[in-house]
């Protein structure tokens, strides 16, 4: 990222940093994200693949325009909110990837008669007959892709029921539109390796792509072929038959992608700044006013090999602490120790002293934030706030 | 609660139903609420201490304003955007309840300064060291109360270190303000029967009983004698000695406290609406999109006798079908199911129909949220639209 897309925040004092900000606090380090950004994009190139990244994790403009390929997009998103939030900003080619609810497509209409190309997206008859309805009640027709369940982990027309992918493919090309199929490779997120990771990318290929030569061979089109997660994104080896990769963590990155070698720890551009208020020497306690208000109750690597407690503790630089975690959190509390089982020291920090907790989630912890104070790697200076959103 | 109480907010179309609400969305019941503040009223009224309701679970001036005993207060708050929140809207008596990092003292004069008698809490010499001196440099004397570690929780001078406890209170009587002393039995989260709950009451009131009595007795003041939790407030059976009791969460109540006894499921004021949008029938799942953003991460009934998911779900109307769990939750999906082990049968919902879950942890699910829409129970009718806020 150059500097001059680093515009600071009109409001901002050009001497605020990490050691006057008000705590606790969303820290971006824009060089950890710019590296995380450029290692994707370079990867899909050279697979031949757009990536259609996703909003949900950031739910900031100024983010999303660092890793959208336009000011329009593509792009995708988990709410509403952020479809209008997103077009309210100039982005204009959108996919909203989570199943449709009928009483949602009024809103839709509305964003998509205001020149937004919103794409919904269903797996049942019923919401295809929804959207078909809702397209003759606002005269348009509004486009949906039908989500193919790859893994068993969420969603989607199971693979081999081609009675009901084609029942809504039809009911989507008579009354509404059929722009594609999409899938998305949830159990990814358990890790398991790099071989399990190109299985699971496989079975995201595979998947769709069968879904799309189904409805083809129909006679039905299907332009758009659409895969993705973080993890699968970074392991699959030929996405031929795919038009698209949707992503979204991996901008920041996180403990959880860290703790399935996704990524390395010094990767993850997410942080909470956090001040120490107290110690409890007997039991080996820093107490900090980082609580899990700040930072999620996200527990994600408790099933990992390495549980890192509520979030792993850093420097104030960014350098994390050999195995100090966040091994307890009230609401406006964390408790410091260090990792049971490891014999590292408590490191020597006093009453103010400051910390920066890395995130087991970005998703969740960014979500508990009202704005990202934008640093560089190695540097204490603020150089920007980008505001952030939450809401439906 | 009177219904002129419930002034509807102005830009609510009259018509505003359960069933036309945009989904996933905080609903709060106001009859429930209403009762739960009335039964801690009661107790409290006959055991002779006044009530400190803590606002960190409501961050609502509307719903603050129906459980203080004034609308000047008194109040406890988590953070200091509270303490700013709710003293401009007329709050006058706050105690900020987590242990105060030297470099908020700023905003804490200025609070002051502006007539908020606002009271900061801590358990260290260094910290009393820096009120003094933010005393001093703003020309008052910023009143702090010293935290009593009653059960080896979190924070707080342990009961016993005597020199300790009467360096901070003399510290604090020099060069500031000693309020009193103050304690919070996070322990009693953990259950364990109206016994066990009774001695955590009693243990809280002793800890601070007898630091009050150590300060006194070396002729420090200590007007103040505060103990506080939700379990701990309903089961305590004598408060001599103590002043004002602490406490939040019951205003609302939550799954966590229904599985310690503390209440019924029945008297959960809050719960998320959520809305049907798929099936996976051979799996016994339900799809809604009442996902973690709108539930929270907070899995506080994980360890509990009975593990209530990410939510129990009730049909619209509130009330809860049997053994009906989200078992698994992703950002903006819940997987509605069976609890394991349970013979219950799932209810027949078709796409676009509607549910309501209720909270393991009511601080933790509605902070997902900007608003609480506030309806009667038995009611589908929205009466009142009550913002509320969140940050630090």
């Amino acid at each position: 990222m150059d500097l001059a897309t680093l515009a600071p925040s009109p409001g901002l004092a050009t001497t605020t940093t990490l050691e006057t900000l008000e705590t606790p606090c969303l820290v971006l380090d824009a060089d950890r994200m710019d590296r995380n950004i450029k290692r994707l994009r370079n990867r899909l190139d050279d697979l031949g693949v757009s990536l259609r990244p996703h909003l949900k994790t950031a739910k900031s403009i100024d983010v999303a325009r660092r890793f959208m390929s336009a000011p329009e997009g593509p792009a995708t998103v988990s709410t509403l909110k952020e479809a209008e939030q997103f077009a309210a900003a100039g982005v204009r080619d959108v996919i909203y990837a989570v199943g449709i609810a009928p009483s949602k497509l009024a809103r839709v209409a509305e964003l998509r008669a205001k020149g937004v190309d919103l794409v919904v997206v269903l797996d049942t008859v019923e919401q295809a007959q929804a959207v078909a309805e809702a397209s003759r009640g606002a005269g348009m027709r509004i486009p949906a892709m039908i989500e193919i369940d790859c893994d068993g982990h969420r969603s989607g027309v199971v693979p081999g029921n081609h009675a009901q992918l084609l029942e809504i493919g039809q009911t989507l090309a008579a009354g509404a539109e059929l722009r594609g199929v999409l899938t998305h490779a949830g159990d990814s997120y358990k890790g398991g390796g790099d071989e399990a990771q190109q299985r699971f990318a496989e079975a995201e290929r595979l998947a769709v792509v069968e879904a799309a030569q189904l409805l083809r061979g129909a006679r039905l089109p299907c332009p758009v072929v659409s895969v993705g997660s973080t993890p699968t994104a970074h392991h699959a080896k030929d996405l031929t038959g795919v038009t698209e990769v949707r992503a979204g963590v991996f901008v920041f990155f996180d403990l959880v992608m860290a703790g399935i070698g996704i990524c390395q720890v010094e990767d993850i551009a997410l942080s909470v700044l956090a001040t120490v208020i107290g110690h409890q020497r007997e039991k080996g306690w820093i107490i900090t006013d980082g609580g899990w208000m700040s930072l999620s109750r996200d527990r994600g690597t408790s099933r990992q090999a390495i549980d890192q407690g509520y979030g792993l503790v850093s420097d104030i630089d960014g350098n994390a602490y050999q195995d100090i975690i966040v091994v307890d959190a009230n609401q406006e509390h964390g408790i410091l120790a260090v990792r049971p089982g490891s014999n590292a020291r408590l490191p020597s920090l006093a009453i103010g002293d400051r910390v920066r907790i890395l995130p087991n989630h970005a998703c969740a912890t960014a979500a508990q934030h009202p704005v990202y104070h934008v640093v560089r790697s190695g540097s204490h200076a603020v150089e920007a706030c980008w505001p952030r959103f939450g809401g439906w």
